[in-house]
């Protein structure tokens, strides 16, 4: 089997004006579409947080791809680790979501052979992974404080009309009241166990508030997660872990680095996880060394692919630590490579995190996915168990050319709301 | 696909008496083949050190694995954990090879599953680890202080006539002289660039000028290594590893157990490397908080597996280990997996051991494999490239049932030269 052609495509798609530590998600979310087509005109899909820097690297990755066998992905990785040089190494950057461009671009082309694989054999991508070890994926309820809005061509005002989670996702949710409506429709829509709150937009009292508003309203068999994405100073984030302390199943990355989160979980009985300091095979000796974290919170587009991500999965399971997923807004594709990965991995015992209810775009034929009962249910169909409508591809893509964004910045669209605000690394 | 008959084969191979530090290998050498067949008569090989205990396991866990998907290793695994229990958790034992028999049972399942998938794909292994990363694996001059006599069926005796290798192979070899003879002979019937010998068998100040020999005869291009296999005191490795500072390439499990290897590489500049301290997951956290060695000699037949030993390798990469690869008495399915693996490992940066020139018997069809100038080719031939030759099976399951033997003794064996002689796990 060779690769005969890839094609990169970056589209936009709408996304709601949700808050975080960085600032405010534009109206549109920007991925980058990867597909690669065998000589048996077979199509392997990859999807990764998109943007104009992260394409343009995909282009110049097309030259050691065309040609090759999609099995060989041993030497494609070392071989793209060639051609980027120096270049494939820069830092993951202060934001909540990953800044390095080549472990993207690994990712793109590794889950797109694992999809060519799964396709020409008839097989699910999980079971290219060791098979699975369960069918149903559970996934969590992610809130956000957000302004009220639909995001980009959905619009930016509220349908009076509009009901339930359709109603709740156009909504504003900035205080507990509005926080606990979300979880409440999110939860009656798609069924999720756990709630993650994304934190850091508000005073850490504020975000303790609404936790306990949310234990409040769905009682001590819900997991709750909090994540003020490192925006803290250590006195916060013990005084915050201390005021949680048996509320929370976790705290995601309350302090930024190593060094501090170690701080930090040297005094907390409470687990700390993260997506921020430990993000890379390069950073897990720092981690032990120091012990950063209990979670790791495992993402198999800047992980460098699925396999890696299972190695991953390993090395949590030798060393004590626990694994969970971490998620960026995405659509369909991403979707179904976050399941195969978690279907075929034993020891991810916590309620996989992601973005997928705030979009209403798709780019898979059948449009958006369904969730059985909070969880994604991984089928026998090959490959990842989705095909590209082309039709929606070429409309997002054209939204991409279109709306004038290149690259995420929530700095920028936060200045809109407040002028002057600024992103501070340290906040409160 | 799914698995619809398991057939366990214990076979015995003539072994020469090589010497070591448990005592003298027995005439034949016992190990059991795998063969698992699909309900499209596609039939899977596995190989795993043999013998009564571990054979009677493998036909316990045929309950288990007929009626299973190949491709659900995750499921496999866990289910046959579940059968054995408590059963499964021996520990490896004081003597230089394995006696865990349950990751043997999880070995043998998993490549036999591997080999399936590879054949009903029309792919080779190595393709379904990731992907070749070399296409020749180099394979180490395994050198033995030994008796004359080339082992079982074979007999005791020297041919006369015999030249080269076949003469070596049958001499004795119990000093520096014998073993630089046997490492020349070796050599040029298989072009192995590295040279290890085989310790612990006489005291270690003669082993130390077997190497010295070794490095007169063959000069400083020629990687050394020494394995006295854990029975030497600390203050005797200590010394070794001074006296044979900048000779060797590594020193093998000098001494026994993590705390004590630690304590040598505290004080030697020379790398360590085990088979014997650091055997499977649960020993890393300890090998990186002790510092206990700077290379694992992995091995699929006792870390689980294929799957397994490709993680293991990436936990090297992650944490500063040297990867090499570690070598029982074996035959062909075995070599062939052991060079899949390596073909398919980036960071497998020595010669891989091998007992392979040491016996003479083959069950795959075509017969004995050949190595080229000292690396082992592996093809692109579906799954692991091997054929079973059936008669040939069934003529060493006689010998098997005839031999006598039904567990490796290699101090019964060598009572049989020195009466009396007792293992010591500390001898110098």
């Amino acid at each position: 089997m060779t690769i005969t052609g890839m094609r990169v495509t970056p589209i936009a798609i709408s996304d709601p004006p949700l808050l975080n530590a960085a600032g405010l998600h534009a109206p549109y979310a920007l991925r980058t579409i990867v597909e690669l087509e065998s000589d048996e005109r077979i199509i392997g899909l990859g999807e990764v947080p998109g943007g104009e820097t992260t394409t343009r690297a995909l282009e110049v990755a097309r030259d050691v791809v065309i040609g090759r066998d999609p099995y060989q992905m041993n030497a494609l990785r070392r071989d793209l680790d060639e051609r980027f040089g120096a270049e494939g190494t820069q830092p993951r950057g202060e934001s909540p979501w990953d800044k390095r461009v080549h472990v993207h671009v690994l990712s793109a082309v590794e889950v797109a052979c694992f999809d060519l694989i799964g396709k020409a054999t008839g097989r699910p991508v999980c079971d290219l992974l060791g098979g699975r070890v369960r069918d149903r994926v559970d996934f969590s309820a992610y809130l956000f404080y957000k302004y009220e809005g639909a995001g980009g061509e959905l619009g930016f005002g509220t349908d009076l009309d509009a009901r339930g989670w359709a109603a709740a996702r156009q909504a504003g949710a900035l205080d507990p009241a509005g926080i606990v409506a979300q979880a409440r429709a999110m939860r009656e829509e798609y069924g999720f166990a756990s709630i993650k709150l994304k934190g850091g937009a508000f005073a850490p009292q504020e975000e303790v508030a609404a936790i306990l508003a949310l234990r409040e309203a769905f009682g001590p068999t819900v997991p709750l997660r909090l994540d003020p994405n490192a925006i803290w100073k250590i006195e916060t984030a013990l005084e915050v872990g201390r005021r949680l302390a048996g509320v929370l199943e976790y705290l995601e990355d309350p302090v930024r680095g190593q060094d501090q989160m170690a701080a930090v979980a040297r005094e907390l009985e409470m687990p700390l996880a993260t997506n921020m300091c430990t993000t890379s095979f390069e950073d897990l000796p720092g981690s032990l060394r120091l012990g950063s974290e209990q979670i790791i919170l495992s993402d198999h587009h800047f992980w460098g692919g699925l396999r890696a991500s299972v190695e991953l999965a390993r090395i949590c399971r030798v060393f004590g630590r626990g694994l969970s997923m971490h998620s960026n807004s995405h659509v369909g594709v991403s979707l179904a490579a976050m399941a195969h990965l978690a279907a075929a991995t034993p020891n991810l015992s916590y309620a996989c995190d992601t973005h997928y209810p705030w979009q209403r775009d798709e780019i898979v034929a059948g449009g958006r996915r369904a969730f059985d009962d909070g969880a994604y249910v991984v089928t026998n169909d090959p490959g990842l168990g989705v095909e590209l409508d082309r039709e929606a591809l070429d409309r997002l893509h054209r939204r991409y050319l279109e709306c004038g964004l290149t690259e995420r910045n929530d700095e920028v669209e936060m200045q809109k709301k407040q002028p002057g605000w600024r992103f501070e690394p340290v906040r409160w």
